[in-house]
């Protein structure tokens, strides 16, 4: 087995069977995926959840997680936010020629063993090379699918006046993360990325509360930005409150040397839950029972006034600022 | 709207929802991608056909169709290979920082168009924008899910000795015509791309034909890869006729000026169809009443002998000869 990718492994013919057979199959094995056909036959019920990204995140491995991780945590966690059950991935790879086999091979054991912990299988992939200095190493695209169990479905537009707004953890570490490895930041070792599969969190959340009103996950352009969405889609204002925002001290010290706030950082492994009033101390006790929302929060609520489609910070001091979506790119190829 | 595309749009804020709604909701709307939440909510029943694909093609555009007409077409085929009606499909673009906004939107109304022809809906979607040099130009993925209507569902593994071996079309047209495109072949004007959505000729063979045993697109590869697959995975010995091999008169002369072989260039609108005997006539006619099947054929048989996994080919002049699996690549980024 050659120790870099070729051009040839990505022609369809036999090279190609080869990778395919010593490293994806190897690492994602299962009887749907083993069947190789054109398309992979799935057992599934609707209605159904469908979701895709593309993972270019440069470093490929960080402090917390790797562009495997990601690949995986960021597909389910999207899927999950509809209030779903993820099930079944597709994985598709575009490889820049010249990429260590052996970096292949910690990309995908990471995304074998993250798909476990989420219980979700890599049913159907495909693999692309192109020569050197037409992609960055590799890129990776996954898109999942899951089962519909949440009734009602939660939706970016279902915010209501009243509403109580958690967050399952504390903020930014995924962006401070990689912006501090890329650029080799050395004050910046105690910050990992939050990368995790909240799938099962979820489920717990909606069982407790049955009506879940949003889920979101805070990922490009960070808490802000999602909120953001979120009041526009839903025609409400939404007021946050700066002293109960979970936000790691390391975090906290990174961004105001740097000049970052971590409210538009980055997260994958967080989500944004709007519901009822009556039934935000049982979503936050859903939340600290998962390994993945121990610091979680109630960070406000949505207004009965205000004008729609704005987001009101209330400051540790006692004043009140509206907190924008993000403008331009904080950090390109965070996710 | 700049004309050309920043590391902004791919930021997750306020550039990137210009992005989205300027270029791809104005083509792709649909009441489901409307939503616009972190996944998309498909009222579809299983059992589930699902199918991914990157695009990497380059040139972007040239005879017969673009990136983006494959992008639709290559995964409604891969689905419909499965014996299902495809019904949606996710588009995640990794786009190179300064690419012209007017190719962005030629790619996607190309998209948008091929997605109306095949009936299909694209219902999610993700974008990045990498830094100048890190990808080029475009890549797509796209996955799709469609509902399997066929019994028994075909597969590669199906193939039974005594079954009857059909093409749709002539072998080779995509593969040269990419390949002329880029090299600037002049002598190469009269040859196209074959790309085409095949999902209601194969519903329209499975229907007339009810058992099916295999279908299969021979893409990267082409037919003698495709058919040495097969061979494999249903363990039998297949025979093919050359005087029967549809191939157009201007890729064989080109094939033949460049020394390639047209069994192993790429395919995007041609599908391997292989089932009992007695049913071949009726394949052949759901093909041929199909704008895309026109030049059908029925090419050999499953053997009743040979070694399982080989396939071999009759020549013209009466001899016999393997045809082996592509070994390495005979043109990267075909697709």
């Amino acid at each position: 087995m050659d120790d870099r990718i070729l051009l040839d492994a990505g022609s369809g013919g036999r090279a190609s069977q080869r990778l395919i057979s010593q490293c994806f199959m190897r690492h994602f094995s299962n009887p749907l995926l083993d069947r190789m056909d054109d398309a992979a036959l799935l057992d599934i019920k609707g209605p159904l959840a469908m979701s895709t990204d593309s993972y270019t995140v440069t470093p490929l491995f960080f402090a917390g997680g790797s562009i495997g991780t990601l690949a995986v945590h960021g597909t389910v966690n999207d899927v999950a936010m509809l209030g779903a059950r993820p099930r079944y991935l597709s994985c598709a790879c575009i490889i820049e020629e010249g990429l260590e086999l052996s970096t292949l091979d910690r990309v995908v054991a990471d995304m074998a063993a993250a798909a476990q912990t989420a219980g979700v299988h890599i049913v159907t992939g495909d693999t692309k090379v192109v020569p050197r200095g037409m992609c960055d190493r590799i890129f990776i695209n996954t898109t999942g699918v899951g089962e519909i169990f949440a009734s009602p479905v939660p939706s970016g537009h279902a915010a209501r006046p009243g509403d109580a707004v958690l967050v399952s953890g504390a903020l930014g570490d995924h962006g401070l993360t990689v912006m501090g490895s890329r650029e080799g930041l050395s004050f910046l070792t105690d910050v990992a990325s939050d990368s995790a599969p909240l799938n099962h969190m979820i489920a717990d959340i909606i069982t407790a509360c049955g009506e879940v009103h949003v889920l979101r996950d805070p990922t490009r352009g960070g808490l802000a930005t999602t909120l953001n969405e979120i009041a526009e889609q839903s025609a409400v204002c939404i007021d946050i409150e700066e002293s109960l925002l979970p936000v790691h001290e390391s975090v906290r010290n990174g961004c105001s040397f740097l000049g970052l706030d971590p409210l538009y950082l980055a997260n994958e492994g967080k989500c944004i839950c709007i519901l009822p009033q009556d039934k935000a101390e049982a979503a936050l006790r859903a939340m600290q029972a998962s390994p993945y929302g121990k610091e979680a929060a109630i960070i406000g609520r949505v207004a009965g006034d205000g004008k729609p489609g704005q987001v009101r910070l209330r400051t540790r001091i006692g004043g009140q600022r509206l907190l924008g979506m993000l403008e331009g790119a904080q950090l390109p190829r965070i996710c």
